[in-house]
């Protein structure tokens, strides 16, 4: 009797983690071939399934996505609409306008939901048209252009255009050959140009890197080195082509590839690893409610894909055991823009420095994660639904996945004697609750994980993994490179013929803190250095904190210092606890990095939002983007550095905190042919939030709770 | 009959888990009290039980701590030994006297044992003995006083001789009674008095600070305030009471209890969580032979525990499947020295600035760990047997724990399409190993953890919880405190009448790097910002990599600067990869923090270890202990800073890089009454060490190869 339970409760469990359709890659940005027009290797176009999405059929919540009906009516409207009439529109984005913040914060679950918009931006002669569409009265409310430098992100059509021109180039053709390659073994990726003045300024263009995919899956590494072509993409005309005509030679196929199947190389003498699995076989204790709404613990919160952001957390609360009310603690959290500058200026690589969320899109590149390896057994899955170049719902399975953690850590202990001799020993496991999705941005992966726990901390963690860009290189040895030997401008040699070229990611989060209510202040508490006048006169010194409420943005432009600490708090003054002390999270920062760029160097310029580690703005909707609207080939001129110029007042203010979680990457061999996942993380932490420590009253494990398991049927 | 198997396991499990005794407290430095002599609260004195111990009972490897025999002859030999005849000894510590480095690398395992020694501090007429006791020859051979200023560790003999003084001193009854305390209720506790020049030198002192137990069993919580006494420790007599006869009230202990059963606070409307368990039903994938080696994945390690440093890691190697030979890592590895300095400087605390490793102990101080709380289901847990005072064996159970982990990360992944439209979603599951070990110095407890990885790094976290030190206080409310109302010099106010004194927490480690041997060099790869004379013009700058050498151990005192960036690599010159790459690792600092005191402040001068964040000295035998080797007291005379003033030649050295990890504390409201874990860590991780990603082969998890879990009989 209890096998059969038991074996019921595991065929479930099996086929939930085995039912989604893995029928064809999304989002990725490779594999254009000419032979082979590859439309639906990109963002899964052509591939939507009705059947098998798992979406409401009717929004529940003012934040909820936009709907397959919903986008549908969006493109009926726009047919209908007078000034596209007989134009061939390219619809480049297509998602939810968002209620105005009073809207969603008056609404509550029963009423009426707020008007639902949809946000559009169309392409037009190669103008951004940006129109807001009003699904309730079925008209076009509001249509602007393009206030700002840059297009939007890359499209499918785009791509496909760019491709097409580049395989049907005969001097593209002609150069390829020269260099003994078969064109049908050719795969080219199209990339954002950046922007270095004039020059290619007033169109809308990409350059085309290619590689060949003789012998192997991963041409990544394989680049065809010292040819690099750029196209407009809207003339579709091949506007130059750059080619070294250079004897570097393509890196060797072997070795390259990191499939299961495909790993020529194996370990000798190391056994594998037997099966470990976080198990639940009571049940996950978190509900995903109305498709959206995730409730776990004390935490409650709307989770939702972006095309372009990813992950959004919306609306997150806390429950407060003391008051036995829920709290506001997030209005709304995401990533909101991704730079990645390489360190590499030769004429072929001078302009990548991308920025993944604006020019390609992190929900966009969302891949359908891989169940049981990209997260664990018991994960929940949420769905993408995003719009393709014509307008129409595509359905991307399983980008988000929510799973519950315990990695026998420890959430708090203490031990010791009482007075009675009775032993104390207390320790509690820490649980928490992950929400995570990845983008392959062509070569790259992103691994994002927004973990919330029970002492009502987030912590956000990236994770970065994929193939490193490698550069041809002459060298199969260091020996080879002028000296000093060890130091590559561009980068390290980390295969025969391969430089994995130096770079750097640089993540800004858009965190629009709302502690008890929007009206906060954002205070730095420096821990100040004194000397001692005080006590005893052998102490002489000791650091004590000094809390500076920020007035105006130019307070909190943060540097991070090791030698300067300090903490830095978003708190509500209106709102004290029994004692006085402000209600208020921090960030807690964790490692990072800073850009070594020159600030008036174009990418900086563009991605000057960089420049702090920390900014503190006044809510405003249209700062969402740290990039701007659109950063494809923009100028820099719509960026969170230059709104935040304005210096505006922050205190006592609906205030949104951006923090940017950076790294460096210099390559090294251990990275090839696949790079070891690197992480950072950071943290929003309760301050004088809670009267106590929330979790003193947590339960422990207790042997006769935990599950009992056999060996799995292999 | 599947079921059956399945409960036979799992009764196995479940004894397991619970078959350790829970007799009695270990190591807590609490609970000193007149009218009950606590010593069994100390080192688990008195508490040896030969049946419980799972040592083996001869040493397999040179490295192998002292054996019960072992430490009983080491005894004998000294009570017979001239010098000391008819003396009483105090014996401070007693534990094995490594053989050189060279005989330990030269060993292998069937050959015979390196004579075996220990290494004894007596302590005889106030004055510090070093001794070799040489078991071969039964003989002491080699018998030296302390060189440097110091003493050796509070022993459980000279807590009771401070305890005891205090409890029958008149006054300081007196002082209890005037404040309205039953004596009965009262703690003591005996701390390290510092140094802060002349006036309390020359003699072994102790302060001790007393609280209230009365109501709670969380006796930290009711500090009595202004009230601290100073015992000569060697004559047994109290050489001064500080009084400030202060009205402080004793704060409330009402709030204050966090056990289980005495938390009066609840949490409504929270759910419980449902069961969550790693399991491994095939088993556990390491092997621990010979009492402490420990065999898992590619990685192989000695793994004791040590009275004054908690857990010492030694001679660990990784599997090359490249080569198909283990490669040296790491000879030795620990905590070396914990400085803890808190930001009060009023008479009754300027001298709180500890070295818990030096003064107290994190093997002395390391409770029995708590099955399934403080480690998780399937953990394989390792005895400590130290000594005390009488040079007799204590066994304190369970003070370090094994544990694979498995908590839904990623190892490494990528998604794409090949040119012939095939899929690629390749995901790796993450896989770890956890060495841990826990301290409760008095009221704080540390976590330590060693995660091994299976590409060849190594994480150390460190964890804080327990109880904050408190400061009684006359306020209830912020508002009653001078302007600026937020900030007391102090710390904050965590509760009414309470202030959680501000402090940090600085975790110096001992890494002796052998990359592929001994003979090592210190490489710093600054990441160059440079402007752009080569490539495009229009973009302006890069950084690139240039790496120094260092020749001395100047060129080695890094102070970490996120402007300045840089990574740290330990490499092996002669050991190059195929493509001329030197093998190395390289040590990547994560959040840490740096002394804010100044460098002439007694507490920092003994604490110079912490004035960089990385240090790399010649290997030296006897420079194992940051602080030197006696640090109770010591004028910092024999610190990691002193010995590297010398600046040494560490260029194809035998080398150890020392890595600080530091904390601030401003303590909150969360804090209270016991602190949810606040960690950081630091990774070691190959660099051009492998010749290519060493886990590409690694398995994917298969839903068939899963445990197939029921829930438990609860």
């Amino acid at each position: 009797m209890a096998s059969s339970i038991f074996c019921l409760f595991f065929i479930l469990i099996f086929l939930q983690v085995n039912s989604w359709p893995l029928l064809r890659n999304h989002g990725s940005f490779d594999g254009y071939n000419a032979s082979k027009n590859k439309l639906e290797s990109l963002f899964g176009i052509h591939d939507f399934k009705i059947q098998n999405n798992h979406f409401p059929d009717r929004p529940m919540h003012p934040l909820d996505p936009l709907t397959i009906q919903e986008i549908e009516t969006t493109r009926s409207i726009l047919s209908s609409y007078q000034p596209f009439l007989g134009s061939s529109l390219r619809i480049h984005s297509l998602s939810l306008d968002e209620p105005d913040k009073s809207e969603v914060l008056r609404w509550k679950r029963g009423n009426p939901l707020p008007t639902r918009k949809a946000f559009v931006v169309v392409l037009l002669n190669g103008q951004a048209h940006l129109l807001v569409v009003d699904l309730g009265s079925g008209k076009v409310s509001s249509h602007t252009r393009n206030p700002a430098s840059g297009y939007p992100s890359l499209s499918a059509d785009d791509a496909s255009t760019a491709l097409e021109a580049t395989f049907s180039n005969l001097v593209f053709r002609k150069a390829i050959s020269a260099r003994g390659v078969e064109i049908d073994d050719v795969i080219c990726s199209a990339a954002a140009p950046g922007w270095f003045g004039p020059e290619e300024e007033g169109r809308r263009i990409t350059k085309i890197k290619c590689y060949t995919a003789q012998n192997t899956p991963n041409y990544y590494l394989r680049p065809i080195e010292g040819l690099l072509l750029t196209v407009d993409l809207d003339s579709g005309e091949v506007i130059n082509i750059y080619d070294t005509h250079s004897e570097i030679p393509i890196p060797k196929a072997e070795g390259t590839d990191y499939r299961r199947d495909g790993v020529e190389y194996r370990a000798p003498g190391v056994e594998p690893l037997k099966p470990i699995s976080m198990e639940q076989p009571n049940g996950q204790s978190f509900k995903v409610e109305d498709g959206y709404i995730v409730k776990w613990a004390s935490w409650e919160f709307h989770l939702k894909a972006d095309q372009r952001a990813g992950i959004i957390i919306s609306r997150a609360t806390v429950f407060d055991p003391e008051t036995g009310k829920r709290r506001s603690v997030m209005y709304k959290a995401f990533a909101s823009e991704l730079f990645v500058p390489y360190m590499d200026v030769d004429d072929g690589w001078y302009f990548r420095a991308y920025m993944d969320a604006g020019e390609f899109g992190l929900g966009a590149t969302a891949m359908e994660l891989v169940p049981l390896n990209d997260c664990p057994r018991n994960s929940h899955y949420i769905d993408g639904l995003f719009v393709d170049p014509d307008g129409r719902p595509v359905f991307q399975p399983n980008v988000i996945c929510v799973f519950e953690r315990y990695s026998g850590d420890i959430a708090w202990r203490h031990s010791g004697t009482q007075l009675n001799d009775d032993l104390i020993r207390e320790a509690r496991p820490k649980i928490s609750l992950v929400a995570r999705t990845t983008a392959t941005v062509g070569n790259y992966d992103y691994i994002f994980d927004w973990e919330f726990q029970t002492d009502g901390s987030i912590r956000v963690t990236v994770g970065l993994s994929g193939i490193i860009l490698a550069k041809g290189s002459p060298y199969e040895h260091i020996n080879q490179f002028e000296i000093p030997r060890w130091d590559s401008p561009a980068g390290s040699l980390v295969s025969e013929n391969t430089i994995g070229v130096a770079h750097d990611h640089f993540i800004t989060f858009h965190l629009d803190m709302d502690v008890d209510g929007p009206i906060n202040s954002f205070v730095k508490v420096d821990l100040v250095k004194n000397y001692n006048i005080a006590g005893k006169i052998e102490r002489k010194s000791y650091w004590s904190p000094k809390r500076k409420v920020a007035k105006s943005e130019d307070d909190a432009k943060i540097k991070l210092q090791l030698d300067k600490p300090s903490e830095y708090h978003v708190i509500n003054p209106r709102r004290k606890s029994r004692l006085g002390n402000p209600s208020g999270y921090k960030i807690v920062p964790s490692a990072t990095a800073t850009s070594l760029l020159d600030l008036h160097d174009p990418p900086q310029l563009r991605a000057a939002f960089t420049n702090n580690q920390i900014w503190v703005t006044p809510y405003n909707r249209s700062e969402q983007w740290a990039g701007g609207l659109f950063t494809y080939q923009s100028h820099g001129d719509d960026t969170l550095a230059v709104w935040s110029n304005r210096n505006r007042g922050i205190e006592k203010q609906d205030i949104v905190l951006w923090y940017t979680l950076g790294f460096h990457h210099l390559p090294c061999q251990e990275d090839f042919p696949v790079m070891p996942t690197v992480t950072s993380t950071f943290q929003l932490k309760p301050v004088n939030f809670f009267e106590r420590n929330p979790i003193i009253q947590a339960n422990p494990n207790f042997a006769e709770d935990l599950p009992m398991c056999r060996p799995g049927r292999h």
